[in-house]
Order: structure tokens, then C-alpha cells, then sequence
């Protein structure tokens, strides 16, 4: 297997409407799930108000702390969405008409339908990459390694597929559960040995309820496929030992 | 009405299965809602990996920027969960057997079902107040201003209750929708002349697809009640003379 290096992001979740507890987060999932497939691992998450002395530091400190900064959020035609013109401060570029953009929502609305309140949507850093919206024209962007994305989880996810080729990877990240009817504590001992024989596997224990009964989620994580695949036998066999059921988990 | 300072809180989401996209975090809406039904205003989340370092270093940073802390994961049994010895660290108390979260997972289990595994969820730093978990036993724990909870979401949602007297909060933020059949660019400008109007408010717009159409939610939060109607008169004002819809949404 070829080593490469691990590439890691981070995402910056902006908006009141998450830290109210009024809306749940789901673009954290979707987008984490996008990029492990890529290779590309997501080490932390920040989820910060519409303010924009907020949003310009914390794109300031985790562009630097990882190789990839996703925002999600703030770049609507409203006058909470701010992300646009606080990435032009972290990267004092010009806030203005993005021609290209400006371009594109013209021949995407009908004729006269191109209000004041759509052509803020053509307002970004004016030499920022685009980012295509398939599901209602609007395009994200992004400046070096910060790419900025809708918060509208449907909108967010029909652009990913414009940007895969923008990201370079490492070797992605496979994932092997095995769900067991347990519960923890009887296999915590058997797991953590397992963890100390498998280092460069991450082995997390999630217990669940479900159809009223409890049950442990054992989740492999690793890039190397015989090295998961092992790891997985050990666990099986003191399993089977233990008489503990497998079972199915959708 | 009396102004009390405004009071606030962090949440530190704590888990790999949060990051890795497989689970999407529920606890951050369920404690920010709750919290704000105290008067407690969510300034910030951050969700980072089940290591030690981040643990530390993110709950140093954050119990002295906001006046609550809760985190969320990493206190149950297996050798992923390395919640409780980290806020040891960061109290620089010991981490060893708390006699009282013992004696209560004593004799919640069956005589001999209390095992090496189940005993590793009394250890804690061993001078935190406990937070009674009524639905499976295992405490949480609190020291200072650090709220340590469980990650799963129906077990954390019980506990709260046993919390809200150890919170001093300030005024409620209260809450008000006003859902309307529109896009957001047509009333992008009215929103932001009734925003400048109203400083005191906080209004967000969000917009929504339901049952295929198009719609906005607008979200007044104040704590002040008598601002918050004036603002929403404002609102329905202009709503009515553009001719837009409103319409109810659960």
C-alpha cells in the first residue's frame, strides 16, 4: 500500500439558526461522509453566529491549522448572510459584482426577475473561484484553500459534485461496522486490547437502542484495507468466544 | 423590564462518529433549546475527535471565553471514552474511583453484574458534583463551569432536568416565526430596513423547500417581548402590502 499523507479539513458551520437549537445540523454529516471518500479527513467542526468578526477568525485560525476549510451558511440574499464579504476581509480581496456570477444569475432568472435583492448574490471576493449551483443558480466560491457552500442542505449537496476535482486527497478512509447485541461495559477489556494491537486503526463503541432492545456499533476506521480487515477477525473471534450476537443494522 | 447581563455557553461536541459523518449531532439543538429556555445564549459549538490533547486544550480555551461549558460523548466504558480523565487534566484533580458515582452504579446493577468495565464510569475526577442520569444509571459530572454529559441523545435529554437549578441564566431569549410563501431576494431589502429598526433583534431568514415549494421562515429571538411584537407588526406590515402569503409550518 502507498503511504501518502493524510490530508485533513475543517468545517465552519455559520448561523444562528443551528446555535438556537431551531434547526439541526446535518451538512457536518454530508459533508464529512463526501470527503472521507475523498481521502480527506475532517478533524473539527465549529459552529459560530452571523457575525463577522466571528466568521473572519475562525476562517483565519483553521485555514492555517488544515489543508481544507469548508463553510457552510451566510451567503444568501439576506441581510444575515455575511460570509461573503467576511472572506473578503480574511483575504483582503475587493467585495464586489463577481462578473461570472453576476453573468450566470442573469441568464438564470427571467428577464426582469434579477432584482436588487438576487444580484447580492453576485456580490463575493471578486477574483474568487465559482462554485456551480445546479439546483438554484447561485454559486458558492472559493479563495485558496476555503471553500464556501450554501447552508440549504439540498442545495449544498448538488454542488459538491463540481468541486471533487478542485480537492486533492489522500487514501480514503474505509469503514467497517460490526453491530453487536451487548452492551458495552461486557466488551469494553476484549476492544481495548484489540485498539492496542491495531494502532493504526480508530476503533470507536457506539451503543444504540433500538426497537426497545441495546446494542454496541463497533466502528473500524482505517485507510490500509488488510489492516482493517484483520482487526476485524480479532473482534470477531472474542465475539464468538463471548457467545455475543451479530446482528443486521440499517 | 430588567436587563441582566446577557449569559452564555459553548458546547464541545466530543466524538469520532460525529466528525467521520456517521452520526449526525442532535445534542447541540437539544441543549441549545433548553438553554435558552433558561436564558442562556449559545455562542459557539465545536465538535473535535475523542483525543486527549483537543479535549484539554479546547475546554481551557472555552470555560474562560463563555460562562458555561457542556460537553457532549466520551463518558461511557470502553477505551474511547477519555472525556472524564481529560477534565481531570484540565482541573488538575485526580481521576480515580468518585465514592459517590460508585456507591449509585453499585447498586444500580444486579449483585455481580457490576463489573470491571461498568466500574470505569465512576471514575472521574474524583471531586466533580455528579449529574444524576435517571434513565441508565452512569452520573455525569460537572466541575466549575465544565458540564460533562453523555453522548447519547435520549440518555442526555433525561438528565438535564437535574441541572437547570445549578444554572444561574438571565432573561429567556424568546422566539418568533413568521413563515411566508416567498423567496428570499423579495424581501431581502424590507428585512434589512426593519433590521436596522430594531437592533435589539435578532432576525434570521431561512429559507425552506415543503411538500415542493418554495417558503421563508423569518426568526425574531430578543428577550425583550415588547420589541419582538413591534418588530413582527413591521414584519406582517410590508408582508401584506406585497401581497405575500403567510402560512403555517410545524
Amino acid at each position: 500500500m502507498k503511504n501518502k499523507k493524510e490530508i485533513n479539513a475543517g468545517i465552519i458551520v455559520i448561523g444562528n439558526e443551528i446555535l438556537s437549537g431551531r434547526t439541526i445540523d446535518t451538512n457536518t454529516s454530508t459533508l464529512s461522509t463526501w470527503l472521507n471518500s475523498l481521502g480527506i479527513k475532517v478533524l473539527e467542526v465549529r459552529i459560530i453566529p452571523d457575525i463577522e468578526k466571528n466568521i473572519v477568525d475562525t476562517v483565519n485560525e483553521l485555514r492555517i491549522k488544515f489543508n481544507y476549510v469548508f463553510t457552510t451558511g451566510g451567503i444568501g440574499p439576506t441581510h444575515d448572510d455575511i460570509t461573503s464579504q467576511s472572506i473578503s476581509k480574511v483575504f483582503k480581496i475587493k467585495y464586489g459584482i463577481h462578473k461570472e456570477a453576476f453573468s450566470i444569475l442573469e441568464k438564470y432568472y427571467e428577464p426582469g426577475e434579477f432584482n436588487k435583492g438576487r444580484q447580492k448574490m453576485a456580490h463575493m471576493p471578486i477574483e474568487a473561484n465559482l462554485i456551480l449551483n445546479p439546483t438554484s443558480g447561485a454559486p458558492g466560491f472559493y479563495v485558496e484553500n476555503v471553500f464556501c457552500l450554501p447552508g440549504v442542505p439540498s442545495i449544498l449537496k448538488s454542488m459538491l459534485g463540481g468541486i471533487s476535482n478542485k480537492l486533492v486527497g489522500g487514501n480514503p478512509i474505509l469503514s467497517v461496522s460490526i453491530n453487536l447485541r451487548t452492551v458495552e461495559s461486557e466488551i469494553a477489556k476484549n476492544l481495548s486490547n484489540v485498539q492496542d494491537n491495531f494502532k493504526s486503526v480508530d476503533i470507536g463503541s457506539y451503543p444504540f437502542f433500538k426497537a426497545g432492545k441495546l446494542g454496541v456499533s463497533i466502528v473500524l476506521r482505517c485507510i490500509d484495507k488488510f489492516q482493517i480487515n484483520k482487526c476485524k477477525s480479532e473482534i470477531i473471534k472474542f465475539v464468538k468466544e463471548k457467545n455475543i450476537e451479530i446482528i443486521e443494522r440499517d
